[in-house]
């Protein structure tokens, strides 16, 4: 049984989960991302502590923790060396955790987690499985084999900073035309705001001045109910999300390539049209297809993950 | 000892190749792609037979055959899926080439057998290693620990088949805006035609009809001579090439990646503008970062790289 946390910017999730990946208690706790990373670190083990309670268990039978966390991780020695959000820099996270629950501690970054909890509960043993998260920016997590691909370093795989247009939008990693700054939900407000100015007779404005603002489902709502500027928002959107797909596709030829992150929920309203994208452009005529699917785990991915991927790392 | 077999749409190149990837006795015979493919085995059979000759060994004290072939390869079975160049279609090579040598027979495609050789002799045991060629088209090789990764089909890393400019330049492949089509040699050629067109005066006119040709080489010589057009066209060339190099690099974190193809004898011209690029552009600011060099073998890695594989399967 292993501890799985999920720490994000703003909460804090964790779980007890069994060696197949499944989550048998859950819980979370305000991060508050502005305070010391070490009173973050003992918010974590006292949720986790509360958690093995709840569940009836010691810290006996816990055989390690996981942690997912945003930023640029070293795996080896258990270091956020970077994470903007959270206000650590070469912080040494599992150190800190296990002056709480003496337990071997493993931290890895939070897409990585993400993608092998998605895969350990969706991934059908796909020799290779890529998850795609489109949230504030577009993460993205790869399993070979069952383990995490990581790069050389640690530092892979960061899909969202593949060019898709060069010389195009400012991405905020400091380079121009990044996916991320085409297909993140950042980017979809940024594309439904161009488009609300431009046609000021659309549906997205009404929507967005009831909802108080402009989000990721405006437009989806607005072309839903047959508006043609929030049509065109959403066929370009797809075709943006699409375009990186292919070229993920042909880069690492994964049997599943799942896409995640809150937007995914648009369903086929979503997926369709990138479908149809990708059946038309992919380069791989003759070979078995990439399957492309959307995530199911959403929330829960993290968590798992974090615990799957403490269980990995004992083994 | 292997023999390594690089079947090209010109040359069917091969070499007698021991455990190390030293190259003992090597040699060459037409292709003469335009016949029948059981002819074209029978000539690489009879190449590799002269060669075991050569070099006073028997076929007893081979081990196995590798052979790099163009398109796209089912290596399970020892099958060319398809190969437009050389007019092949679920052709069953490794059974045929068993007519005449009775080895084990791997088949690969030659872009990964590319890869493969170069890592073997100048790859540093890296953990990740990408070979980028740089030639009619972008032809690309991944070794994941010391091993080809072909994708969960056989079919990757198509890296040159990854959108650079989205709804850009056509792609031989049919997408818009591949990698391919702007940092391929065929791509430079036509940049360096449109600048000539642009540019009357420009030297690089001058150099194409004493040549009879535009080839890759005009705009370098040209911009090496001082002549600014040349220049410009040559800076743009270079920052399509590092763009997706920059990609690369921030989805698989080699530790090295190696830059091959005719064009990459430009050394530092070419190189350092690219690095200058990379340096600014990566994603990665905190971990180890990919060392960036020229490839070395050139025509050898073929060879080389087919019977490391044919070592590599055997095992």
């Amino acid at each position: 049984m292993y501890i799985g946390i999920d720490l994000g910017g703003t909460n804090i999730a964790a779980g007890l989960v069994d060696e197949s990946g499944r989550i048998i208690v859950q819980g979370s706790t305000p991060t508050i991302s502005s305070r010391p990373a070490e009173e973050i670190v003992a918010d974590m083990a006292k949720l986790s502590l509360q958690l093995i309670k709840d569940a009836g268990k010691s810290v006996d039978e816990i055989t390690a923790v996981g942690i997912g966390c945003p930023g640029t991780i070293d795996q080896e020695n258990g270091v956020v060396v970077y994470a903007n959000n959270l206000k650590m820099d070469r912080f040494e996270m599992a150190k800190e955790m296990r002056k709480y629950i003496d337990l071997p501690v493993y931290i890895e970054n939070d897409a990585n987690c993400a993608a092998l909890g998605e895969y350990e509960i969706n991934g059908e043993n796909a020799g290779v499985f890529v998850l795609i998260t489109l949230g504030t920016g577009v993460g993205a997590g790869l399993v070979i084999d069952g383990k995490l691909f990581r790069g050389f370093n640690g530092a892979a795989p960061e899909l969202g900073h593949m060019t898709l247009v060069s010389g195009g939008e400012m991405c905020t990693c400091g380079k121009a035309g990044c996916w991320e700054s085409y297909a993140s939900v950042t980017a979809l407000i940024r594309q439904t705001r161009q488009a609300m100015e431009k046609h000021p007779e659309s549906l997205m404005n009404k929507l967005a001045q009831e909802n108080g603002k402009v989000s990721g489902r405006t437009a989806f709502e607005a072309a839903k109910a047959g508006d043609a500027a929030a049509e065109e928002v959403v066929k370009q959107y797809a075709e943006y999300v699409a375009d990186g797909i292919v070229s993920v596709e042909n880069a690492f030829q994964p049997r599943i390539i799942s896409v995640g992150g809150g937007i995914s929920k648009e369903g086929d309203y979503l997926m369709n049209p990138i479908k149809e994208f990708v059946e038309r452009t992919r380069y791989n005529r003759y070979m078995p297809k990439t399957k492309l699917v959307t995530a199911k785990l959403f929330n829960d991915a993290g968590i798992i993950g974090a615990a799957m991927n403490a269980r990995n790392s004992v083994k």
